[in-house]
């Protein structure tokens, strides 16, 4: 935030909190606290509430507080790293959707081989879809791949069971079909699950159950992998020579392969920009998110949404 | 295999292709070949060939013969590495079904923290399920981990998007309520994706598309990130320094990560048995899909399956 000295941020949360909070920064970030206000919210929305209560009761939550000045205009984009089905759910409430999207979902952007990266989307906000649902979101895919990665013409593809057009789930099959027929998307076909990591698209669409379970088997993976990476080296040289060589070397690594470097999902599709943070985040995970949010503002990504998806003449309903 | 001087193998295709196989055999395996038979089949069933032709048009396939063997008990086992779709309507053809289970699944183990492994159900060959799948895999699954891995109650979960029971589609919640009335299971809920690898569960349920889609993703992902601990060591202390220090330990960490470790997928609830091997794996990756046919053997599995799974009292439907 100190690198953006044109940014202000908006707290929302129980004051005496906030204020605790801000007066234990380390002194090299006192400074911050002048682009920081603080609005307080009594009530906050707890993990398990499912988004129906979130809505009926939600009203005097920080989230709601906050995306209702979102509305309001009194920010250009929202940042929560609390619970993500009531974001979804009071965020489309709030804001609504741009281009009669009737469903929003969830994209974060994963690395893939030979330093690329790709979008996964949906991650979670639609359990079960329809053809025509995974056909807008790889229209979003594409749209935010070619103004926030400024990518000439993305590479499209659906997450399948087999690369051949007879295998998969009805649903699948029938967006392949209308996919195909879409001249203004690069749409590659299907990829199957390890073509994610390969890199062979910059955007690949599922459903949001498919999408959060790797998503996060990814990110357990990962841990896993890194925990034995740095248990190997130490099995076999010894700590002193860890301690010599190893331990920048594998720094470097975790940081490289850190979920937390692309931390920060957007809500695409929504009529605002709204990110969801890692819920365990640290501080400089949540400043990714913050970047993640000062892009789509940047590029007006809500109204290149709007415009894209608007013309209807691509529509599949 | 001469590990294992009591096994014999019968393989099927074509007689010339795979006697020129076995004459290029090293002269340290050469003694292998007395324990090899070669049947002839003059065709192969391709890998984009949809099941139901295969089931039509694949009689005098490698791969309805090796299975029509197995069923008249020329073999105690069958092992394949080719499409897997055609080998799962093949077999259940030839061999049919245990306990009235309508609908056989494809799992394997994965590796899991602290050298535990888990089972992953169904990986693909159930795209769509009701909850009664469902909870057909996890009893499966239940039974082969107790027999073949000797655990006494494995713990065994549902794959959700969330560890609340409000989250999920239809029929992820309604196997939740099945399974958790049933107490010869040692049911423990849902799990996420990070679940899996974190070692919360011995047998994790999914539908084929997530299964799928999860292993899969998985696999690009640990292929990415040993490359990118080979290069991040590379880069940082130079090619003298890896050749001295780094490669055996790489080495041991590639051989640790390999999923070739765990290749050999079961086709659970067939009357017999059949083990599907990675279409990519070496001579290495297909011994152990040979080891997992011996073990299944050995504990006779398709017999405890119909034991435990025919008392219909657990039944639910």
């Amino acid at each position: 935030m100190l690198a953006r000295p044109g940014l202000s941020i908006d707290l929302f949360g129980p004051r005496d909190l906030l204020e605790s909070e801000l007066e234990s920064l380390p002194r090299h970030l006192a400074a911050a606290g002048s682009h920081l206000s603080i609005h307080h919210a009594s009530d906050v929305i707890r993990q398990d509430q499912r988004p129906t209560d979130a809505l009926r009761r939600g009203g005097g939550t920080s989230m709601a507080c906050m995306l209702a000045h979102l509305s309001r205009g009194g920010a250009l984009a929202g940042i929560s790293s609390g619970n993500t089905g009531a974001l979804m759910a009071l965020s489309r409430r709030e804001l609504g959707t741009v281009a009669d999207i009737p469903r929003p979902a969830i994209s974060t952007a994963i690395p893939t081989r030979g330093e690329g990266r790709c979008y996964l989307l949906d991650l979670g906000a639609n359990v079960d879809v329809t053809a025509e649902r995974l056909v807008d979101f790889a229209r979003m895919g594409s749209v935010m791949a070619r103004h926030i990665d400024g990518l000439a013409s993305p590479r499209v593809a659906l997450l399948n069971v087999g690369s051949e057009g007879t295998k998969g789930s009805a649903s699948v099959r029938e967006a392949d079909a209308y996919l195909s027929g879409m001249p203004s998307l690069n749409y590659c076909g299907f990829v199957e699950g390890d073509g994610i990591f390969a890199g062979a698209a910059d955007v690949v669409v599922c459903d949001g159950f498919v999408g959060n379970a790797v998503l996060k088997a990814s990110e357990g993976l990962a841990r896993m992998l890194i925990e034995r990476v740095q248990s190997t080296f130490e099995a076999h040289w010894g700590s002193r020579l860890v301690g010599l060589l190893a331990r920048p070397a594998l720094r470097r690594l975790k940081n490289d392969l850190d979920p937390v470097r692309y931390n920060g999902a957007s809500l695409l599709g929504l009529d605002g920009i709204v990110i969801k943070s890692h819920g365990g985040a640290d501080a400089t995970g949540f400043s990714y998110a913050v970047l993640r949010a000062v892009q789509e503002v940047s590029r007006g990504l809500p109204s290149q949404l709007a415009l894209e998806l608007g013309s209807r003449h691509e529509r599949t309903q």
